[in-house]
């Protein structure tokens, strides 16, 4: 939380306009942080998500969204950047046997990399990204072990670390919750979750399939919060 | 170097376009690495620097170049991707009293998150980067402390790391030379340096402007190897 002063301390918070970001950007709002959105427009299926950022980026009065243009397709590789079939009807049992295709080839990376990079920029030390290594996916980069390193890669990586103006500190505030303590949280501090796009396979209208991992660890969420998902899924 | 074996170890080669990046291509050939080249169009102001990476990729045989358009301009804070000059005719002494402003925020940290994604997606371990800690700008992570990080966060982010199918390593056969000796070794393994393009404010029809740290860089480095500069500098 940044010390008592005039003005706040900028952060840059990962807005991929899905219910775990809109969430981490309400946790920075609430400790006080001028709060800078940074989305990716990396060629992923469900580009639906960006308008969402861009409304929860508004609705949360940011100081400034911006939105990277990063085309993963041009090496795909994943059921998002890729022409390959987005799994559906999944249970919990079955999202646990491994990293699913799903996965974006270090594509945290990438993100936390560009939002350093406009960290530094803004002179912000304090990053927000909203993974969670309980209610998840598996991937290898929403794990604390990564954050861990990359923020001690920041600190190498930038003039602003090696000359010792600050610390990064990349905030992970949703890691050790269950999804549907991420949305509980969420409600306390005021996040309209109807703003919010969580399916990777969405109807063409946007309408979420409610059957791939992204929509069943919602919906599952939203039950075991005992809330109403104020989403209206094609199934 | 690759095991002996019935084809070669694929390797992700960044390249710029300039001296180093070339050199360090020829070495990952040397090595008998089928080499994939990446590219990155992220604003630069020396833009030319993408013709001379495609006519170098073209002549060493890659089996594949991509070139990534990524636009750090969206953030600036450089002389190179921002309304900032690019300091001139500095010599040794003031080259060595800090990190320049052409410093691009992050900038490896994010060539290197995406090379990495297309590593993974080609099944790659090596990759190639032409960083070195000797004749260089005193950019941050160009030094070999931030490369072994970066390998570090490389085995953890990514799932062909953390399913343990290989160990990422981060080439940097230049980081330990002088610019001389950077030069040498490329002749000596058949670079051709008219080819490539070191300046960062070059005149509109490409040429450099001979007078920028890169340029000054590159000279004393032909002087100091005995050899002539095929380039032709505006001064």
């Amino acid at each position: 939380m940044p010390q008592s002063k005039d003005s706040p301390d900028p952060a840059v918070v990962l807005l991929s306009g899905g219910l775990d970001s809109a969430t981490a950007l309400a946790v920075a709002q609430r400790d006080e942080f001028e709060c800078h959105a940074i989305s990716f427009d990396y060629g992923q299926r469900h580009r639906f998500e960006l308008d969402a950022a861009r409304r929860v980026a508004r609705a949360a009065g940011v100081k400034r969204q911006i939105t990277v243009p990063l085309d993963l397709r041009t090496f795909g590789g994943s059921a998002l950047t890729d022409d390959i079939d987005v799994p559906k009807g999944r249970d919990q049992s079955e999202m646990e046997t491994g990293i699913p295709i799903t996965y974006v080839p270090a594509r945290n990376t990438i993100f936390l990399s560009i939002a350093l990079g406009w960290a530094e920029v803004l002179g912000a030390f304090d990053l927000f990204i909203g993974v969670n290594a309980v209610d998840y996916s598996g991937y290898p980069d929403c794990r604390p072990e990564f954050i861990t390193q990359f923020e001690s890669l920041a600190n190498l990586a930038t003039q602003a670390g090696v000359e010792g103006r600050g610390r990064f500190h990349i905030h992970t505030p949703l890691i050790d919750l269950t999804k549907a303590e991420i949305i509980s949280l969420g409600r306390e501090l005021g996040v309209d979750y109807s703003l919010t796009h969580s399916c990777y396979d969405p109807a063409d209208d946007g309408a979420p399939c409610g059957r791939c991992d992204s929509c069943t660890l919602r919906r599952k969420g939203f039950a075991e919060a005992g809330l109403s998902d104020p989403l209206h899924y094609a199934n």
